[in-house]
């Protein structure tokens, strides 16, 4: 992989945004923000999920008032979406906002962007400039373009306090656009593909573009968007660091597709697994991240990644096996159990999962 | 997007793989192979779900010879996975494999291998050199130059009918083992990222690894390995193309993941649109694919994307819409039906679905 790009360290609450902290994974309340008592319900949910940023629609002054209260139940930064008035960002960081995205489509005046930013240094709260394809500040210009010269702005009152997006429904104009920015400014990136869809194929898209960039170097926060449960959003996003090694927590199954040669009922072994791990306690979203928070939402990353390998039979299942912190290279009905790469002993079909969770728990309680 | 690398132009029963081609989209049948009826009923799905190649195990002799069979009930090319015996290989070429995929961790000996080479030459048939992290042939040696010692003894006897796999359960390792490969030998790859796990997480693990290369212009046909229901690498597979533009047929739903500003139940209206198109008959797995196949399993990817945006508000909303060839504009509980970048009119929330369907078959039947 290629080295990570240097960038400003811009803070949003207790959580760092840029070189020297970790990637972080972000989503955005699908609710009312009106609606307290269900916005609040849901960011919890994002919270428990592994979310460390979440962001709400500020679409009026009810909207930006309220974020005075959720801030008081939730424990990660919050962050204000505002589009077409730039008072409404006025009065979600007066309420408490920990970080401001503005839309160079739709707030465009040099007078009313200066306000947002002369409060938010005075605040000491960071801005998003968050670039659309859907809503291009002027159609026949780049993303990157386009926002350069809304940076421009910023820097003539020498507001640096900036973190960049630049999202397309387009996978392949939307790593363009970041690696072209990448290039002409040291702000840290907001990775993510708009509009993807719903998950069947939102993931994909998402994992795609922001894997490729991620692969480059590219990217200091992410968010997958899904036209579905939020939550899913995190799982994803966590799952897209997990798949390149930048978060390095949780449970990873490492598993073979099956095929002729399997002798176990694979698959059911596989599901049972992973359904146990997500429902373990103190494992939130189990498969995915069991991180543990600061009381002002500050991102901890340092818990442990498990390897836990199922295989089918003999051709990739003793060497990957061998690879994970626990494996099991299966035969006919039964199955070597592997530990720290080496064999241990055999072990029945029907004891796989019984025997997989033991070894963890042995694992995590005198290792972790 | 990179120039796609040059390679030799390989063929497989009616698909081509390599330069010039379509990148095509493989999966493995998870039966008995032995079974021909089960085996033929999963290939049949596969095929409907826009599988172009597929590959069986042969574990033994009796699948070897199933082959045959299973041949004459199918339309796509079918591939023998071979493990540890060369003589496999041999009767599965005899049983008529359009394809043999050769491990180069468990078929080592020169002897053996040259006689696989030596009747596939006469057969004229490809064989894959399938690396897997988890059966190296040398674990102190890389995949690259595992696979570059391995081509040697096919170049020493003229043998330049290969496809390259490089297949690694660590999505990094992988991508950089193809992309070291890229630059030292002219044969098309095979992609995929080995023992993915179950889709939750070989999804991601998958759509990263292989788009980062397809991305770079690398590759030339592709698995999804899943621990689950084959149709899923196949979907993931054609999505994978579709997200980098590399196959341009089915249905794209180009949808927002909504926040507090949505006043329709846009969740719902995609759910229910998705599900729809899925059914559409003529349209094999709907969302993905609808190409038509010649009667040798021929790969036509002439069909074409249609691009349907529905967003839930005026943000982003007509944007995207224009981009599309329909799009939903979404207000409160109506939106702004859009056809070919113009506003058409207004429509209530409960007939988005039923419109959306129906222009979507107008331009159908007019421009398809």
């Amino acid at each position: 992989m290629f080295e990570r790009r240097k960038t400003r360290l811009i803070k949003v609450g207790g959580v760092k945004i840029g070189s020297g902290a970790p990637i972080s994974v972000q989503s955005m309340a699908k609710t009312d923000t009106r609606d307290i008592v269900a916005t609040v319900r849901q960011i919890k949910k994002l919270e428990k999920a592994g979310c460390d940023i979440v962001r709400v629609a500020v679409k009026d002054a009810a909207a930006a008032k309220a974020i005075r209260a959720i801030k008081e139940k939730i424990r990660i930064p919050l962050v204000a979406d505002i589009h077409f008035h730039y008072n409404l960002a006025i009065e979600a960081i007066n309420a408490g906002a920990d970080k401001i995205r503005l839309n160079p489509g739709n707030i465009k005046k040099k007078e009313d962007i200066a306000q947002v930013i002369k409060l938010a240094r005075q605040k000491k709260i960071p801005i998003r400039i968050g670039i659309n394809s859907g809503s291009l500040p002027d159609p026949r210009r780049s993303m990157a373009s386009s926002a350069l010269e809304y940076i421009k702005i910023f820097e003539s009152m020498d507001f640096r306090d900036i973190i960049i997006s630049l999202k397309s429904s387009d996978v392949a104009m939307m790593i363009g656009a970041y690696r072209d920015m990448a290039g002409i400014c040291d702000y840290p990136f907001h990775l993510g593909v708009t509009a993807a869809g719903p998950a069947s194929c939102g993931i994909i898209k998402s994992s795609v573009g922001i894997g490729a960039l991620l692969y480059e170097g590219i990217g200091d926060t992410i968010r997958v968007s899904l036209t579905g449960d939020p939550v899913e959003e995190v799982r994803a996003g966590i799952q897209i660091l997990r798949s390149l090694g930048l978060r390095k927590e949780g449970v990873e199954i490492i598993s073979c597709p099956t095929c002729g040669r399997c002798e176990v009922d694979l698959v059911k072994v596989v599901k049972e697994f992973e359904g146990k791990v997500q429902k373990l306690s103190g494992y939130p979203s189990g498969l995915t991240s069991w991180s543990k928070r600061g009381p002002r939402g500050d991102c901890h990353h340092t818990m442990r990644l498990l390897k836990v390998a199922i295989m089918g039979c003999v051709v990739n299942g003793p060497g990957e096996a061998k690879d994970a912190d626990i494996g099991i290279a299966a035969g006919k009905k039964s199955g070597m159990l592997f530990k720290k790469g080496k064999p241990i002993r055999k072990i029945a079909e029907k004891d796989f999962v019984k025997v997989l969770l033991n070894e963890m728990d042995k694992i995590l309680n005198t290792n972790a």
